[in-house]
């Protein structure tokens, strides 16, 4: 799993990539998440049957912090066992399996262990015993998953900055510096437990786009094996609201254009871990339409290695007090029905097998606006903004057009193993 | 179990109780109540051989509420399953058990579903989706039980008013009124699954003694078919600064008194149903004898119903971030060797077996100091103050004293039924 996938061929392009991976975040369908409470291989199994039968490459697997670890000193072998059984199933279906380890956030639920909430509550990314502990529970999931050939590597968290962001109700003090530490720790352990593993760390929109969070773009695309992106369009329509009709479908090209464009190694893989077609923001009936007009832009990109949609089954109505949305994200219905869009990626995955799309560098790059070392910045690059409003004209003007930091616009080796020859300043076309 | 053991005799007294029950709170001892996560019926069984060893009536099972209930609308069979398992390889030692439903907290730690918690966050009284599902819950686990002939019936839940007290990290904001509504409710809900249950609900001391506890004494004493009593010195320390020599092991009869003191009904049974022996307040190899000191004065009680000791099991050194006193709070320990108080209270459970104790009704009451309609004027009652120096004034002189509720002092029927022939106002001895 070490191969780059975007490493860069003789003429010092980065075009020699693999086709893209297609998959899904595996959510069950019986019972969610809480299921790991139930455990039931043969339904996993069914799950994956179905998932594979979707043309699907991979699955993003997902534990439950206080289930794997309820006590700060116990790592329960039970619960690595069944993930380990899901990474096998999956193995038998031909299913490549990546895992996240601490959830953490999941769907707007927070699963924390009862020995760092209330009387016990203290700071996640910073307590020297939490992060021994959660530095444990890595190790002990790499070491769990290192043999099994499929196992692709683990992931730290589902967007685990949202514990350490404005707004959270028990928002963790983090600096920018103490999250990147804490990042390193946790990436460290991944690799010490299962070396051959390409290990990364999530996290959401925030990152790219607000100046006060702690995970910051060198976070996001210098820690780990891959640069991770996850694109809502949720996130980004109170930025469009002044777009007659905003173009929610381009949103998961921008941040990929961006996560390339920020790395300082130009062949950094870019992994689309989550895109989903939220409703009412994408009407339920446009759900495939929109998944493959927002995957197809992508997969031009060199530095693009895969792309993981969100997610397998929908939520049961049975199960409460979700937000609206997560009820109908599933490729899969709680009944187990494929839907549309289903079959469309199914579809988008099956040519790109046969024909995929050629790996070719943008040539035209669109120059972001400079962030500071602290992050101070980062908002002015969010859609909405001139950066975005440049790079979304050249793209409706069919120039398809990708990103480029500031300080290294004028780098003629990045410009070369980029492929870019062009380099536009939002203000001269403002 | 409807039979009401301290039912009034011909002559309007309350002597003719049966023998009072001995049991203990079941910690298991692999794993504490992160075993659920692993239920293993064996070490469940070898468990509670221990516990009938010693000559033990009856255990208090703790489930844990995120894991019957992790969604709001789902209830795990499985979990209903296990603690019904419990139930009945208790029946097969000849323990009676009971069964707490709403944890909740447990010795510092809180266990609460992802549905009520940061994003979710709600008030767990009187938000009417949690307290319909909290009604599921408690109505799911009495059907799941009430055919068990061992099953003596629900506690609502472990010390449930510590969520709404003033300090806790996440307090929950609760009237006593909709306090009272909400155990009511409980109650009620307990009450239609298990119709042949004896069911109550449990606080800590701030119930008896803190102006603010929104669990009133009426709560305590009218709420359910049992008041319950939660015995822990260390709420009382504070209190007793200033006594060279606090008798700590005179704490649980007091509050036994207080309990059979402030009920309407002279009959209603009072539960001890957590005391233990904590250390420093209560020194390691004094545990034994403490255990006897506290116990053998209520035995006379005609109100008292037993004796619950916590806990069966010592927490393992081997589990993380409990306080300190929790780790050797057992009859029995780590690596299942029976203590000495684990012998003493099997001593004392024989004896009394043998030769029990006569109720006999204390003919001297001290007046308690008048509580409002909204509970204050509790803290005046509790140890330190001038009511309980009188009444300690007189078991240090031998005469074994309770209590009597100030609006009930003159009130004949009240001194009849309770055979109280002398009252003794604190005043007086001041």
């Amino acid at each position: 799993m070490n191969a780059d996938p975007a490493a860069p061929t003789a003429d010092g392009g980065i075009t020699d990539s693999p086709p893209p991976r297609f998959g899904v975040n595996y959510t069950p369908r019986v019972g969610w998440f809480h299921s790991w409470l139930d455990f039931d291989p043969g339904a996993v199994a069914a799950d994956l049957d179905a998932i594979a039968a979707l043309q699907l490459d991979h699955v993003r697997i997902f534990g439950l912090w206080p289930l794997l670890q309820p006590s700060r000193t116990l790592i329960r072998p039970a619960a690595l066992s069944d993930l380990r059984t899901v990474v096998q199933l999956a193995a038998e279906r031909g299913l490549e399996a990546s895992v996240d380890v601490l959830q953490g956030h999941m769907s707007s639920f927070d699963f924390l262990p009862s020995w760092v909430t209330s009387w016990h509550r203290r700071e996640l990314f910073t307590d020297p015993d939490v992060v021994g502990a959660q530095t444990e529970l890595v190790e002990a999931l790499g070491t769990a998953l290192s043999d099994l050939d499929n196992f692709s590597g683990l992931t730290v968290g589902n967007e685990t900055n949202q514990f350490a962001e404005p707004g959270h109700p028990d928002r963790q003090q983090v600096t920018p510096g103490q999250m990147g530490t804490w990042l390193q720790r946790m990436d460290a352990a991944a690799h010490r437990a299962a070396p051959s593993g390409r290990h990364q760390h999530s996290f959401d929109s925030r990152a790219w786009f607000d100046d006060a969070s702690p995970v910051l773009w060198e976070h996001a695309t210098a820690v780990g094996d891959a640069t991770t992106v996850h694109s809502w369009v949720f996130t980004a329509t109170d930025r469009l609201r002044d777009d007659p009709d905003p173009p929610l479908e381009a949103l998961a090209d921008y941040q990929v254009q961006l996560a390339a464009a920020v790395a300082d190694a130009p062949g950094r893989p870019v992994w689309l871990q989550e895109i989903g077609a939220p409703p009412p923001w994408v009407p339920p009936d446009h759900a495939a339409d929109f998944l493959a007009a927002a995957i197809t832009p992508v997969l031009d990109t060199p530095q693009f290695d895969g792309v993981t949609w969100w997610c397998s089954h929908d939520v049961s109505p049975a199960l409460a007090d979700f937000p609206e949305l997560e009820y109908s994200l599933g490729l899969i219905d709680s009944n187990g029905q494929v839907k549309p869009a289903g079959r469309r990626i199914a579809e988008l995955a099956a040519e790109q097998r046969r024909n995929p799309t050629p790996r070719s560098p943008r040539r035209t790059a669109v120059k972001l606006s400079p962030v500071a070392a602290d992050g101070t910045g980062r908002a002015a690059n969010a859609p909405g903004n001139p950066v975005w409003q440049a790079w979304l004209e050249l793209t409706r003007a069919g120039r398809s057009a990708t990103l480029i930091r500031s300080d290294l616009a004028r780098d003629e080796n990045q410009l070369g193993r980029r492929g870019i020859t062009e380099v536009i300043d939002p203000a001269d076309i403002a």
